[in-house]
């Protein structure tokens, strides 16, 4: 490349390229290790961006009404951090740059939204980012649609790279942009040839402008390092009625002895060759430093929306004050009042009917009474909406001509869907909730885990979530996932065992901030268990007594979830009938038990009985429960899966596999 | 649609087509659960494909070059078994179709490997048999390429639906076969316009065909009910020099009141509906009676192959002796001769050497002198090659002009990877291999969870195991994911701890035979533990006694593996220099101990000592080996994860999270 010439033709837009590209060597330098190139390669493509055509307002990074950036190509973060220092982001001074991906620095390896007010979301992971912004844009729509152009009205931009596209969930990303007609989703490729085991073509001969096309995207080809073409392939992206791909063809490394190799990608730290590429640059000043008129240039443009911002901040004054209201509290994540009324309510009528349900019929029935109170709730399913029971009567389906639509039919993409609904919560004003078979969650893991480091409350309705859904055999059967999802960190697993339960587990997974749910819900029907009303969120204890040992002392306590409630009930009833005391704890969230005192962890599971688990899934995670963690509770067992399960009528493999209340009643015994 | 003249055109096409439909019919009836309507839609596809193209014998269905016929619709399932009973499969007689989706049948209710020589892949979990069967095409290149055409020359022929092609591991397979121009692998899409949620357009716009076009592949058009359509696009896919894409227009439950209905997709049971499908059909005979010279046309084609199976065994007497041993071989997976003695040698070497290394680098030097062992290896990486040390010298790159070469370039295709290495592996022939970041566990786990499945002996190589990864961040470091592999059932997970445990431990996954492997390892670098050469395979017994108490009597045990067996060893100096006696266990695979007899697990961990365990991942798993199952065990800790890592440097990590000599110390005197 001829560095020269293209300093000289826009000098202006060079030097503000070049401080990121600067900081990008400097804080890659001092770390020794990250990403250089891709900073390098897009500097021309985010200055443009930035200065012409992101609305935001860099000292208020949270006003709600900006446009969101997402870097989907999430090791380039220098790139973004630069940005942000650059244009005068409080919780981004040069001190944050020296100390990139040091501890405790905002800073991270890749971007991380928890650690700073301006980064929208958590990238690394590939094509996370792009899937984030499907969801981020259908968000802008929704809001807009109930809101009012007026106070919703931006778009979202992001920058993927190669590795974005390659990944399948990109495809689930842009074919749902397409049929959505995803007009202000904004897509820039950052087209460089480059993986780190070698050219593209090494892996991928894909003509992405035809895929994108294909997928019913507008699409734009530019030099990624011209800004005039980059200026105006913005200005027409945001003309159309399509979402918009821009493939911008760029240079790995810009200017380092490394552009255009996979070398590039990675750390450029060879003190000489980053001499080299500053000098390249016409670059004088030394590492971390930005000369004064570069610095200032880059501080009007963060700047640049404060006008618009203060406008829009009159315009949603007017709007009526409960409009308001809601808008702010769904933004900050508060309960409505009338939330914990509605529940409490359904709570007694089902107390009362007793009704014997699948809990995914229980959780389409809470649904039909919580969504009514809860506006910012959008739901969904990866095609199984009669399976998960996701849909309720008054959300309207979400479309083209019905943007006010709450409900997503979001084809067979449980990854696409776990990712973009991880996007609208961090856009925020939305809870999303979408539904597929818990086996699948194998589809979804890689923004399930997101949704927990992440930090937001997005809600996983899984159903089907054992043997017990028959004849669809192994490949349907979940067996290990309740595992894998208490293995996350913060991560909330409700397994309820009948209407009531599925209620309050629905009322903590609607009220979480900062933790996504999980919701193990049945495909089989079940009879109720809570038959006494109490106003008391029991689940939120995460385990209670839901029966205590009569007439005799206790000997045996049995813990179950879900499904296996009622079979520790009916073993509790034959072993009373023999004249052994008998407990059975109901334990719909291991997670919520885990955060209870001492004190009430005792009470519930006292020293001094046997102690059986019973759960349709695999034993890993129980023994915490079942002998302490440092074995003090004694004598124990489990009655739970140590295989795939099998294709046969659900009754069948219940008996097959030992989940009765005989064979509940008899692993006790053994143990007395 | 006219039926009539659909019959009429083609009478004994129809008759046939019909035996589909008619047993798919009556299995669902019988069962009460199924799906029809694919079978019923793809019927005449699937009769040309086996009447006029598949080469196979259906009394010889593991004949080595038969072609691959892949549903990858699995839901489908019907359509298979119908076509394996009428061509004559002796495991399929009607019993086994009266008893679809029943305890113990073949007929699960989604295609099992495992449970019939014909099926070459267990699908269902969407996408995954297109994925597949990139693998297998693969391998039938690869292995041409090595035994020449002689032996091997077949094609892989697809079904597969919108729900696949939904799905976003079908990007990374298309893009993948259209990059290697896989032209022996034929894709025929069911092109009904239906998901279970309603019409395809719901949830996606994309033109299909034109996507196919931009990964590089031919596509064809097609009515799927007309048969000479049917052959001709057959016949021109055979010649493409690069994989083809029949799109195939259906009706999905063809002739059936719920014809092109989202209904049509599930179990069409209504007694009087399916009289009425038949008659429409101008079928005649009872409940799973197919008219005899139905029967008999069937039949003859399920010896159509018998000739070239027959002249297919000659040529293959004609490879030279040691060929044909190699083949055999490795399509039995049996190990060679060679392959204990070398790593026997390399281990002795490496006790002395003791070199200090990541074991990622272990296992890349293991690789070096086992690869050119095992000329059936098949090694790869999604992008990570330098990272995760998969590539050895000998292997070649395999590429359009070499055939031969046994390194794939994945591209960042983690799932792709994972399902098309379960491809090769149930192709047959080859032993895949393939590595990733451990974290991208969750981008690869729908094949992950398919390998243990389906029982095959795919290996996972999983690199940067753990928050030793240090500058990346919490995206990119493992904290769960040893757990989710081991609450798999089937999966081996494998941590060793230097480089002959590395050795020990690749020794075990190339032998398995019905089991995946995860190779979980670091990378930074490692003392080196095992300083005397024992012949014998310490890591097949799972955990074995590192170091034991010296001096003093044994009062404490430490559990660990991988990276924190050093960390053991130096707390267990401290300890034994206070005068307390311990014994360090090395526990690479948790799995194998289990599996050992209970006299050798107690002579490892024998009562009487407190434990701790140390691990860099959560605990989850973990209280078996420090508790018991029934906590018999006594006092007991434990050193992990409870929550997501940092960016930051590694050594600062391990320290901030408590994985120090002077920590383990520390717990274990705290339980004395």
């Amino acid at each position: 490349m001829d560095l020269t010439a293209l300093a000289s033709a826009h000098p202006d837009h060079w030097s503000k390229a070049t401080g990121i590209r600067a900081l990008t060597l400097d804080a890659v330098a001092a770390a020794n290790s990250g990403h250089s190139g891709m900073p390098m390669g897009m500097a021309d493509v985010a200055t443009v961006l930035f200065e012409k055509h992101l609305k935001f307002d860099a000292a208020n990074p949270l006003w709600p009404d900006r446009d969101r950036f997402i870097l989907s190509a999430g090791h380039g973060s220098m790139l973004l951090y630069a940005l942000l220092h650059l244009t005068g982001d409080t919780q981004f001074p040069i001190e944050e740059l020296k100390n990139f991906r040091q501890m405790g620095a905002r800073t991270a390896g890749h971007p991380e939204n928890f650690l700073a007010d301006a980064i929208e979301t958590t990238t690394g992971p590939l094509g996370q980012g792009i899937a984030n912004a499907v969801g981020f844009a259908m968000a802008e729509e929704i809001l807009r649609a109930h809101y009012g152009k007026k106070v919703v009205d931006h778009h979202t931009y992001v920058i993927a790279g190669d590795g974005c596209l390659m990944e399948g969930v990109s495809q689930e990303a842009i074919t749902l942009a397409g049929r959505h007609d995803l007009s202000k989703l904004i897509v820039m490729w950052d087209n460089n040839n480059i993986t780190i085991d070698g050219p593209v073509t090494l892996s991928d001969h894909t003509d992405q402008v035809a895929r994108f096309q294909a997928a019913q995207w507008h699409t734009i080809e530019i030099d990624g390092h011209n800004p005039d073409e980059i200026d105006a392939a913005l200005t027409e992206a945001r003309k159309s009625d399509k979402p918009t791909m821009i493939a911008c063809k760029t240079h790995i490394a810009l200017g380092h002895a490394a552009q255009d190799t996979s070398k590039g990608h990675g750390a450029l730290t060879d003190p000489e060759q980053l001499i080299a590429a500053k000098e390249a640059y016409g670059w004088k000043t030394g590492p971390f430093e930005i000369p004064q008129d570069v610095k200032s240039a880059w501080e009007e443009i963060g700047k640049r929306g404060v006008a618009d911002r203060e406008a829009w901040e009159e315009r949603f004054d007017t709007l009526p004050r409960s409009k308001r209201e809601t808008f702010n509290r769904a933004l900050a994540l508060d309960a409505p009042r009338k939330l914990s009324a509605t529940v409490k309510a359904f709570k007694r009528q089902m107390s009362e009917a007793a009704p014997k349900l699948a809990t995914r019929a229980s959780s389409e029935k809470v649904l039909e009474v919580l969504n009514p109170v809860l506006p910012e709730t959008v739901g969904g399913s990866a095609d199984l909406t009669g399976s998960n029971n996701t849909k309720t009567a008054d959300l309207g389906v979400f479309d083209t001509d019905n943007r006010k639509g709450r409900y997503i039919y979001w084809g067979i993409r449980e990854h696409g869907m776990a990712s973009a609904m991880n996007g609208m919560a961090l856009h925020g004003g939305i809870r999303p909730y979408g539904g597929t078979f818990m086996c699948f969650t194998d589809y979804a893991r890689p923004a399930m885990r997101l949704a927990a480091l992440m930090k937001v409350p997005t809600v996983f309705v899984m159903t089907h979530d054992s043997i017990g859904l028959g004849e669809d055999g192994p490949t349907h059967q979940p067996v290990e996932h309740l595992a894998i999802s208490r293995a996350t960190p913060n991560t909330y697993v409700f397994r309820p065992c009948d209407t009531v339960e599925t209620a309050e587990s629905w009322e903590l997974a609607l009220t979480m901030k900062e933790s996504p749910s999980v919701l193990s819900l049945t495909r089989q029907g079940l009879p109720h268990q809570r038959h006494e009303h109490k106003n008391t969120n029991l689940t939120a204890r995460g385990a209670y007594v839901l029966a205590d040992a009569e007439g005799s002392k206790r000997r045996v306590i049995l813990i179950a979830s879900g499904s296996e409630v009622h079979v520790a009930m009916a073993a509790r009833e034959q072993l009373q009938a023999e004249g052994i005391g008998v407990r059975v704890v109901s334990m719909p969230c291991m997670e919520l038990f885990a955060e209870q005192d001492d004190a009430y962890r005792k009470r519930v599971l006292p020293g001094g009985s046997v102690r059986v688990g019973i759960e349709a899934g695999v034993r890993q995670g129980w023994d915490r429960w079942l002998l302490g963690e440092r074995g003090k509770f004694g004598k124990a067992d489990f009655v739970g899966m140590d295989r795939f399960g099998a294709s046969a009528p659900a009754e069948e493999l219940f008996d097959k596999f030992g989940f009765t209340a005989e064979n509940l009643a008899a692993k006790a015994k053994a143990l007395l």
